[in-house]
């Protein structure tokens, strides 16, 4: 039985093969919308995230399965003191595949231990979200044709933001990527991550703090929020918010071909007016989350294409 | 790609088709029960309204379709600060059709403007909430044949109404149909709109303030909650609640096939001894609701008897 | 049309047809998958239970039916003053069989009387909750191959649980049971039930105040939570809970066949390293639950096993 708490859970091949799967599963949908027959998620929120619940929802409900759960702990077993050992236990039961979002950073790991169901990781506190990098990298190979191979930015808060140190390091394990990392001073790769993907991986990273200087060069951009609070003052937020926030003026001299990602929500880090240009893809993205998501959930579970034979 | 974010975005032609259309999945419910195999309901209570959200809920899954959604604002994104345009973009990855319930008016119909998907306004406000007025129309052809040629009679809470408002502005539509207002002089039904139904449509309209006056004319009674806090004192809403109370007593001077309706719920405008009278359709009125939503469902996804040829 | 209140609604026909059913259901899952189709639950929760509401909505989907409801009451149309009558009446427009949990004593009672459909108790208060006898029941058929004819021993709270007493006095029905009672004075059970148990059942009791005087002799040891809240003061409780706390040590001396029972959740009366025992079943009593209640399900549905010929 496998779990996924963090993409490295994963080996290069299989995160190729559910690439794969997850493309034709978008293009032949009809082919799998029964494999999953009979079978149940138990979604388990213990923190809310409607985007990434209904994300799984959906998937499992598009292979033709069934989904319990709840969208936060206030109604669960939890808070009447139980144990998320027993209430995982329990869980066997219920369903068959477990998803699990909760606040406290290495509950999924604990809670597999326990587990007679494959459980996925739907986010721990700040620390892994496998799913989200699953979502970027089949986004990429459906508008980019490859997974690597590109110039990819990161733009915004790169200190604190999980998803994108995950994409990050998977993308590193490809090989084959130049990541060039916009942020301002306050908000950069933290040195150990850059150490360890320059020295584990040779990786080739460009650091710069303006978009401006870099745009044309681009093929992937990945946007980030810049939060408020991360900042000492007031001052040098509102200073530096609008040099992190992408316009139809600076996409002029962006690539064609460029991409623009997000992981979502957005609050002000990308104009509206973008949304119309044909570069913007992170709505396509968000779709291509419930997709991956279907590939993962027939692995872990092993049937239509990951069926035993 | 069709809303329904008032009843007049439906013709009276389309309104008689989903009536017709509802009615045969009342009496043959088997033949539509896979029409929606395969397809998602995101059904979306940014406002708590267990009544409706089962309705839809019941109706999808009637026709063999999934639903994902939340029956309350506190766990979606909108809490995280994303913009509602947002939040439906990235649904069109989760769903197929989208119901929707807001608390400010007009919220469904910004929405539609960036959906991917067909938006059904289930309630914005006191503003529209067209489908409880296909329901109150479902119900009148089931009980009374036609839908106009009636005296229809409103009884309560004229001025505030919104379930009242719409009906009768659908009904001025189809033409054919005598109105008696009965309500106390605080609660007449606006004047603006008194104006409207009989200039645009040359309506009949009979107002009235005691509901014993009138009754043995009456061919439909569609009762309504007075609210206490539409008063200016207690002394006048004890004095002119039970006049606006229907009871056994007063139904003895009702035709004998007058049909009591009320949107439901109830608190005590209609006494309890009264649902045991076989005029008393209210219950009836909410089952009819799920079947024209069956058949508004299906229109919007363009399936079962939809299905483009 | 039936409901289930209470045990006592059932012949002991009636319970040995369900515990039969039940566990054809769980060995032969597949027979059963589409049974309920296009039959929908109503899962009424107006207090939180994500145990029992899991295993009702699995019960529910593993037998190819849907969902709906809610798991607490606070977006129920009862929080705007709507009677429980009226609630239930207009469920029957909306799904197929209810089950209900509800913090009033009698709340499902009396929603029955109001009922176009089956309705389960889910749970009320203090009072019922027959679907986790009929769990007990199913439990003890699978591991010890008769229902009765044991040798069952309850510990801990034996004055206030309704669980408790419940199991007790339906395997009081079933005749040929010695029970043994383990339990500080404080909590023994009521008197009334033990006089009634005696006169109208003839059972042999036997009462405990130590777990190692007994240990040897039992079959069946069902375990229950003493809650500190029981006591007057905190240094009785500290002095007793030890007690009635089942370890490893004390099960060296307890029969090799003999199961471990609990209702779940657990808090401290069970040891962890007990749940690696063989003889420790709490958790697939669980499991067990899931398939009564699809028996359960059937039987009021009168489909599958139950259809009228």
């Amino acid at each position: 039985m496998r779990h996924l708490i963090e993409p490295e859970d994963l080996t290069i091949d299989e995160i190729n093969r559910l690439v794969e799967v997850g493309l034709d599963m978008y293009n032949n949908p009809k082919v799998y919308n029964k494999i999953c027959d009979g079978k149940i998620l138990a979604s388990l929120f213990f923190e809310p995230s409607t985007r990434t619940k209904f994300s799984f929802d959906s998937a499992m409900m598009r292979l033709g399965g069934n989904v319990i759960g709840f969208a936060d702990a206030s109604t669960s077993s939890t808070s009447k003191g139980e144990s998320l050992a027993d209430t995982i236990k329990v869980m066997g039961a219920y369903a068959d595949i477990i998803v699990m979002r909760h606040p406290k950073e290495g509950a999924p790991k604990l809670a597999s231990q326990y587990s007679r169901l494959p459980i996925i990781n739907g986010g721990d506190g700040g620390h892994q979200h496998p799913t989200q990098t699953l979502t970027d990298l089949i986004t990429i190979k459906r508008f980019k044709e490859t997974v690597n191979g590109h110039n990819v930015a990161f733009c915004g808060d790169l200190k604190y933001g999980r998803t994108v140190h995950s994409l990050i390091r998977t993308l590193a394990r490809f090989g084959n990527t130049k990541f060039i990392l916009i942020s301002p001073d306050e908000l950069k790769l933290p040195s150990a991550l850059k150490r360890q993907l320059i020295n584990q991986y040779g990786v080739e990273l460009v650091e710069v703090t303006s978009m401006e200087d870099v745009i044309d060069d681009i093929d992937i951009l990945y946007m980030t929020r810049i939060q408020k609070e991360r900042f000492f003052n007031e001052e040098d937020y509102l200073k530096l918010k609008n040099s992190y926030k992408l316009t139809r003026e600076k996409l002029k001299n962006a690539k064609p071909d460029m991409i623009v990602m997000h992981p979502l929500p957005r609050v002000n880090e990308i104009g509206y007016d973008v949304d119309d240009d044909k570069r913007a893809v992170y709505f396509e993205q968000a779709e291509m989350g419930v997709y991956v998501r279907m590939a993962l959930i027939s692995m872990m579970l092993e049937v239509g294409p990951y069926a035993r034979s």
